[in-house]
């Protein structure tokens, strides 16, 4: 199939954010995978089933559309794509995907506990704990395992109300993160976050056992600091 | 001695598993080995007991027999030998044999402690907790102490009806982790993943000292998407 | 405009600093700044806000004066600014100021505590406990958050008698990490050092849950032997 | 001052090793220092103070007698070489020392604790518990505080029996570990092992705070192993 320039684009988008991974010391053999999606044709690029990242290519990379076809590439997709398309199909403002079992972030899953917002860090990047799933029940995992992990994500923030564009990350429990974002790139770098407020909230609670989250005006006010009308971070 | 073509290619995969250790940070100083069999001719290549593994070359393989008679190579064999023979003896499914002083799992094992099962990062490479073996008795550690240290991680699969190629991975008690799998790089993989459980595991119970393992149909599931009939994870 | 020499040199030095956080491991993405003041001119050079380290050039280093305007470059300054300002206008020893998110630090700053001289690591830095601030009000967060973090760092000081040359950093309530030195290169030393001992902090605490501090006589020793009159550590 | 030739290639190797702390991670900054004594001339080569590690080079190593007379070298020697000297002077075996501030030996020096032999990771370098010595005396830290902590050291070994050449490090209290060994590059090698096995320890305790001692007789085993005349660990 002769994919769209845009959609083009986004396979090597898609290929440098998995590396990225890597850079990032998120993964560990071949766990974990970045997906994209061109909004305009509904088209999602995936990183392949369990292929090295030191060997894979840009053309391994695998387009499928919103229901899970392959559309293209020689590839079958990462087995956790049916979460990310639901991910994709329930928040709009997910332009690519992050899943990863990064270690620390993984111990707060494994717990069954939202990450809460300790410090300036975690508020720069979340607007709020980071929440973490029920346990999906047998019948879920027995029928659509992976398409039923991110009905638990989407439930999750539908029924407590989050916004996933300001809490652009979920703790699946027993299992781990993912993280998303407008783009590829930017969801790899709320799974970097992730990881980070995952560590740093371990070692907090080390220092005292009875830490408490920042109030509620430092979170607004470092979230607005990088996000929204009212940002004054980075470059105009 | 004129050894096989295949037990020539052992060798050489041996060496590069070997080095693979260091680039896993599962090892300090030369405190680790791999293995590989040859179940054709029953030859074995082992690591040369403490050789850097900076200036180690694949002409420093040894190779030996099952019963740990040097065949070929001009150094002695790692002195872990004997643990690793009495693995290939009694697990046919084991193709190669990794053993570490990898710091997470070995703090497992000076604990005497099981590692539980407590996600999928476990359950896609363990069917169930990584088993820890008794201390040895005087006796034991007097007479064979490497060969007794094999038999007690054989004795404890055996006891506990643990299946090797369904765990591939023992703890010995006050020591520090073996691992196993289909031939020496998937041996490597899954020491990989002991260590990345294992630190996982340290990091969930100071989240939570409650945290329980998943349960049984997820472990289940993540288990047998990687292996058996019904794996759909990587490639065809 | 053009600048003095000295300050030319300075935007030069505040660059490879800015660099140096990196090497050090202590920023993840763009969670850090470094700064270094002219005390000739007033001038100050700081890193541009949100410009990844491994794209920013010396000339991105954005000059402004005391009162924050910027008087050379096409970037904007990191939004921290007015807290090194503030640590610039109060403590005349700093010719240096560094800002991160150094996880160890930070888990410290998350718990509110103050890092305990433990040992001579610490006292070789820093003569006496690294103070945390009090979390700023929701007025001060409001109004001028950046400049009243820098308040809160000179109030703690002054409040309680401690002298910012012997103690050169502080840890902002749910926040982070400042470091200051005599210049930009020492305050990233400093930064290094603070990391280090508040890992060592909380892995002592580990050990014994009633680690007590180091006797005035060791800290005051050991601070002695690297700074002051009777400094013999080091280069004459 | 003309050198014999066996302290030219003390030199280098001092060099070298001084180096290789690098290397394995176990320095920060300028915080650590190597010697090595050619017993036959009773001259040490040792860092020179405060020289970072990236712009020394073979020449600024110091050569001292055994009084730290400086023999060769314009630098100053390492500010602690009155506690290599002491060691030298009272422990006949040692042919190199080695200090660091590596982070997880420094936390049980903090916390005033021995490290237990919890494993054999432990026995392979020290047949028993690596000992914390005493806080120093106000006086011992005024008079002659460098030497008085080589004193600590030795007094501890002879006080509680223990053979410098079984258990070739200490952890001085507050302060943080010295190891030692035949020669420079085996000092450095129980430096590492030293770190690995108070890292390994910490995380013992998380995860049975009554974790014990392997029994003697695995101790004896593995430090049997690899030292002394029955040793059969490595090549001939």
């Amino acid at each position: 199939m002769k994919l769209p320039p845009a959609v083009e684009a986004l396979k090597r988008e898609v290929f440098a954010c998995n590396l990225d991974l890597v850079k990032h010391g998120l993964v560990v053999l071949t766990w974990g995978n970045v997906s994209g999606i061109d909004r305009g044709s509904g088209l999602v690029a995936i990183k392949p089933s369990g292929v090295p990242y030191a060997t894979m290519t840009a053309d391994d990379i695998v387009v499928t559309d919103l229901d899970g076809r392959v559309v293209e590439g020689n590839k079958r997709p990462s087995s956790d794509l049916p979460t990310h398309l639901e991910i994709y199909k329930a928040f709009p403002s997910a332009g690519g995907v992050v899943h990863t079992h990064s270690a620390k972030a993984v111990a707060w899953a494994q717990a069954g506990r939202a990450i809460p917002a300790l410090g300036t860090t975690h508020a720069d990047h979340f607007r709020g704990p980071v929440p973490c799933t029920r346990p999906l029940t047998e019948a879920e995992v027995a029928e659509a395992y992976e398409a039923n992990t991110g009905k638990a994500i989407v439930g999750l923030f539908r029924g407590e109300g989050i916004d996933p564009a300001a809490v652009p990350a979920a703790l699946v429990a027993g299992h781990g993160p993912f993280a998303w974002g407008p783009n590829a790139a930017k969801a790899v770098e709320n799974a970097v976050a992730l990881e980070q407020v995952a560590a740093m909230a371990i070692d907090t609670f080390l220092v005292d056992a009875a830490a408490a989250p920042v109030p509620s005006y430092v979170l607004e006010k470092h979230y607005g600091r990088k996000h929204g009308p009212g940002a004054y971070y980075g470059q105009k």
